[in-house]
Order: C-alpha cells, then sequence, then structure tokens
C-alpha cells in the first residue's frame, strides 16, 4: 500500500472546496460513512443522511464505494490498520465528490474488535481525522452483516458461515448474545473450515481403514492435485490457514448432491450445528416472544449458507431451526455489510434526533 | 546446546583407548546403540553385544544411558538434529567406557522420519560419524516403541497415545500398516490433544447456551487461573502447541471420576477412537489370523494410556478390542523406547547373522 505524508491523503479536499465555491455551490450535502473490514479487505460506503421523519429507501442510495486492504490490527498491526482505514474512507468520500467536514457519523464494525481497548484505540484514531462534530460507532463485523439484512435496524439474529461461524442477536431493548465463533480448536464444527476439516478426515480414516469408502478421497485428491491420501498429512499442516481449508468446501457440496453417504452426514452435521448456534441465542435473548411463537428476522451471511444448490445449507439450517422457533424470518441481504454499517449509523443517529426532539418539547411544555 | 569443533566430541576415544592398553585390556567389548528421538528430546542407550545363541535376558542389561535434546530436523533444523544424535551417542559411549569402534549396529528411531529420503539423510550421518563395520537401522519412533513392549521383536501391534495417538503393526513376515498419527486437523479424536480440545469445545458450548452444564467449565478455567470462559478463546489461540492443550487431559479424567457425563462422554468417544485405530491395524494385517481368534501382542504406550485412574482409559480400550479380537494380548513396556531400538537392533543382527550360518552351511554341505 501506498504510504502517504501526514495528512497529503486528503489534499483532494482542498480542491473539491475550490470546485464547490467556484460551481457556487453555498452548502455542502451531509453524508454517513459505513465501513465493513475482515481479514482480508476493508470496504467503505458513503451515504447522503437522508430526513429521520421519512423511512429509509430501499434500496438505500449510495454515493460511492472504496476498498483498502486489511484492517485488523491483529493482523497487520497498527499503523498499516489504521493506514487502511484512512485511505478507504478518503478514496470513498473523493469518489463522493464530499469531504470530510460534510461527514456526520462513521459506523466502523471490523473484525478483531473484542474489547473495550479496541474499541478506544480506533475511536482514538477517527478522533485525529475527523472534526469535533463527527459521531463514530464502533462495532463488531457481526453487527454489520445483521443491520445488512434490517435496514439498519438491530434486532434479531444474524448467522455468518465463511471460513468460520458465529451467531449474532440484538433485543429491541439493547440486549445481545453470541454463540460459536471461538474458532476450530474450539469447535465451530458448521463453518467451511469445520465442514472441509471433517471432509479431509473422512478420507483418511477410509484410507486407514478405520471409517468407510468415500467418494470424497479422489473427489479432494483430484482438486488439490495429490495422488495417495498419505500426502494429504503434508498438504494440512504445509500452511495452518483456516481459508485454505474451508475453500474445500464446494468438493464436499458436490460429493453430497452425487449420493455419497460420508458427505451427507457432514452437511447433516453442520446443518445442526449451524442451527444449535442461532437456536441458543434466540433462546437467551427470548427472540421468539414469551410463547415461542413470535417472529424475529434471521440475517444468513457466508459462503456456506449461501451455496444455494440442489444441497441447500441455508435453507436446510431454517428448516431445522423453524421446528423450534416457528417465528423464524430469514433474510439474504440485498446489499454488503459496508451499507449496513452505514444504515446502522442513519438509526443511530436517528434516534439520537428524536431523543433531542423529545427533550426540547418536553422543555418548551 | 553446547557445538563442539570438528570430532572434538570423540576425544574421550584417545583417553580411554590408553587407560585400556594401560590397563592391559586386549579386546573391547562389542557394543549396539539404541535411539529414540520425539519433538522434546533424544535418548541413547548402549547395551552389551548378546550372543545370538541364547535369548535375551529380561530386563535386558544396560551400560549406559544418555539424553540430548530433539533430534528432529522438522523442529530445530538438520544442524541441530545431527548434532544432538551426535552428541548423545557420544555421551553414552563415553558413559559406558566404549568407544565408536567397539559399535556393532545403531538403531535409530525418531520423529519426523516419514520419507526414505528423511531415512537417507540419516544413514549419511551415521556412514560420516562411525566406522564402515557398523551396520545402521533407521526407524520411526513408533517401532521403537513396539519394540520396547515386544523384547525386540516386530510383530503386534503398537497404540501410542500422548499428545497425539498413532496405531503402528507388523506381522512376522515383515508387512505393516498404521492407523491414524495424521495430527488433529485430520481428526486423531482419542489422543491427548483430542480429549482436550473436545474439553475446551463443551465449555465453550455451555457458556454459548449450545450444550448442557458441565464441571469442566469451572475445573478448566481453576486450572488454567482464567475468570470466564470468554477467555477461553484467547487463551486457545495464544500459542499454538498441541502439547500445551494435552496438557488439560488429567482435569478431564478427574472430572469423569466425579461423575460428570459430558467429561465421561468424551472419555467414552477417545476410548472408541483409539479400539478403532488398533482394530484396523489388525484387520489390515490379519494379526488375529484367519478365524479372528489369534493371539497377537498390543504395546500401549503414552499418558492417555498410563494414567491407570479409576477412569483407566487404557483398559477400556483394551475391553474394546477384546470384544472383537480375542487374542488380544495386552502389553505395557517394561523398558523405554531407546532400550526398544537397541533390542531391535540386535535382532536385526541376529536374523544377519542366522542367514549367514545358514549360507555357510549351504555351501560347506
Amino acid at each position: 500500500m501506498k504510504r502517504y505524508r501526514n495528512g497529503e491523503i486528503w489534499d483532494f479536499e482542498q480542491e473539491m472546496q475550490q470546485q464547490l465555491l467556484g460551481d457556487g455551490f453555498c452548502e455542502e450535502r451531509e453524508v454517513i460513512l459505513g465501513l465493513d473490514g475482515d481479514t482480508t479487505c476493508t470496504v467503505c460506503v458513503c451515504m447522503p443522511l437522508l430526513p429521520f421523519a421519512d423511512s429509509l429507501p430501499d434500496p438505500p442510495p449510495i454515493l460511492s464505494r472504496a476498498v483498502a486492504g486489511c484492517s485488523n490490527h491483529n493482523c497487520v498491526g497498527e499503523t498499516a490498520a489504521r493506514d487502511a482505514l484512512e485511505l478507504v474512507m478518503a478514496d470513498a468520500l473523493s469518489k463522493a465528490g464530499s469531504t470530510r467536514f460534510c461527514v456526520q457519523a462513521v459506523c466502523l464494525a471490523v473484525s478483531g474488535v473484542n474489547h473495550p481497548t479496541d474499541e478506544e484505540r480506533i475511536l482514538n484514531w477517527l478522533r485525529e481525522i475527523f472534526p469535533s462534530h463527527v459521531q463514530f460507532f464502533v462495532q463488531n463485523d457481526a453487527v454489520a452483516a445483521l443491520a445488512s439484512g434490517t435496514m439498519g435496524k438491530l434486532h434479531g439474529c444474524v448467522l455468518i458461515a465463511g471460513t468460520g461461524t458465529i451467531a449474532y442477536g440484538f433485543t429491541e431493548d439493547g440486549r445481545d448474545a453470541r454463540a460459536a465463533g471461538a474458532g476450530p480448536v474450539l469447535g465451530d464444527w458448521g463453518s467451511g473450515y469445520g465442514i472441509a476439516a471433517q471432509a479431509l478426515t473422512a478420507a483418511v480414516r477410509a484410507y486407514d481403514g478405520r471409517g468407510p469408502y468415500t467418494a470424497l478421497t479422489s473427489n479432494i485428491l483430484r482438486k488439490l492435485d495429490l495422488s495417495s491420501p498419505d500426502e494429504l498429512i503434508g498438504w494440512t499442516y504445509s500452511d495452518p490457514s483456516w481459508a485454505r481449508i474451508a475453500a474445500l468446501v464446494p468438493v464436499v457440496v458436490s460429493c453430497a448432491e452425487g449420493g455419497d453417504e460420508v458427505a451427507n452426514k457432514i452437511l447433516r452435521d453442520a446443518v445442526q450445528e449451524l442451527a444449535s448456534s442461532v437456536k441458543a441465542v434466540v433462546r437467551r435473548l427470548r427472540l421468539c416472544g414469551e410463547d415461542g411463537n413470535d417472529p424475529f428476522p434471521l440475517v444468513m451471511v457466508g459462503g456456506v449458507l449461501e451455496a444455494n444448490k440442489k444441497w441447500d445449507i441455508g435453507r436446510e439450517v431454517i428448516n431445522c431451526i423453524h421446528k423450534d422457533f416457528s417465528g423464524v424470518h430469514p433474510i439474504c441481504p440485498k446489499v454488503e455489510p459496508a451499507i449496513g454499517a452505514a444504515l446502522l449509523a442513519w438509526n443511530f443517529l436517528a434516534r439520537y434526533s428524536r431523543r433531542e426532539t423529545l427533550r426540547s418539547e418536553t422543555y418548551s411544555s
């Protein structure tokens, strides 16, 4: 990534200011930034600040979108993480023909935000970058995924199943709960990594004589360009990346669709695991109401759930949850998590504004 | 480890030679070296070369024992691995009052020997160190563990269950087979790592609301000096060492003995996994004969099997194997694997000598 000298990244604002003055504009449009960051990249969208009296249009209007590298400080260190965030926000504002002075709120949902200290560090970075009037909201990336399906409303549950898996839920009065998301050693078995690791294990077991024959063996070996199950050991431990192993999920799905019983069992078990994460969150937050039948949104995100083939893992997970909670209302988000983050910022501002209005009415009455 | 200049490590031999001459000895005693190396240390024992006509005394006579660091080239690199091997052999010979010229055979059973290239590299090191008359045998470390229970005879099956697990077997006519030993990603679930990872998972699941209450949670947290199951995620991923996680096995055993159902299920599953590895090897090699009732030795090695508490994992594994193969004859080795390696070398030499005798008789008749 190109390194900018202090502040140089924002030089475009001066030119833009002069251009706006030249064009005779007297007031600039107020905007909101929404950011979503995982371990591979960071996305920032710029959205106009719509009036709080109206409901949000669907799809929400987006002025611009920018992409930068990883902003998870655990992966790339603090300097690179901060640089990625500043770069992606400057890029989005520049593309939108806007500046930092037009920004009313920033909602930043990045992986690696687990402790109040993580949140405080990011808030300090944002305070250095933006004028003092800007409001900041720092969240875990699962929260942006939920908001991407609920038009920014923090209510319901989100199930993410990509390389890893997590279920995260919120009640309307602000309580939250999570399940899974603890990584493979601690049993995230419905994740892409979990499914693929089970498939690799099944191939080794069949070769050892500990498990039944499975078509997974030949299909995985072909996919990895290996000639014997012996070589799977070396392949597996040569690179500790979970995503590399999770990339074998499509092989498992196609074997299951071809009728392989071992592959089918792995996917059925994954469905139970994913459903049990959601059920645990729903139960703890009583999202289903006292009688267990209240409707609640379930936002479904991630490669494992989106496959939508003959063997549709996402659909089976919903069926399994529906048996216990008939009010489940599944949502496949039509917008990306960064837009979810922007919508979240809009909702926070709207709530704040309603509270202010209420307060001034109370004073004047 | 202290580094020796080329050959300096063997300086003791000259002094010993002069001393022997001074004492009026005309012939030196012939010896054998047995080495066992895992990822933590390397052990070498020096054994006198006993006459092949006699059967081996039990326990076998050992002249000396030496210990050095890790000799697995995958862990410490080639130079350090070679240095560790040379140091431990020189130390054992020096302690036995012997020299390289007295050595008739070296059996080296070290972890990390999986391919012919690994074997060839170690053979080259040994050829540089010893005179040309010395015979070398390079094996996987599971083979020394088997030999430690069978007085050096390569027949039967060995089950190792420490941090990892593997089952390895040999027929009397030299065929071999293995099961498991593929590491945690590929499903070595009966291993110490496997048992402990399941226990950690159970604690996280109980906390999430995905699994039942278990006494494992409070006992693991107390053992690790943590205050909340949340902190288990950070603890688990802060250090990728499998042995660190496997060290939690005693907590699981004591919870199971205290009546915890989740801990009991983890141990029962581990028993099934370990037994299934042995059964797969026995079946493939037909160690149980055609009718399935022939006797065969099963050598049991490693912390998971040796606990010998109220909840005795090793005993349960044997019971489980006995149901399918009534001829199983369990052996807990009375000697360490390095002695197994020395006995193996003696057996190889004895077989070689019998073949030579047979050949000379054929010529003379």
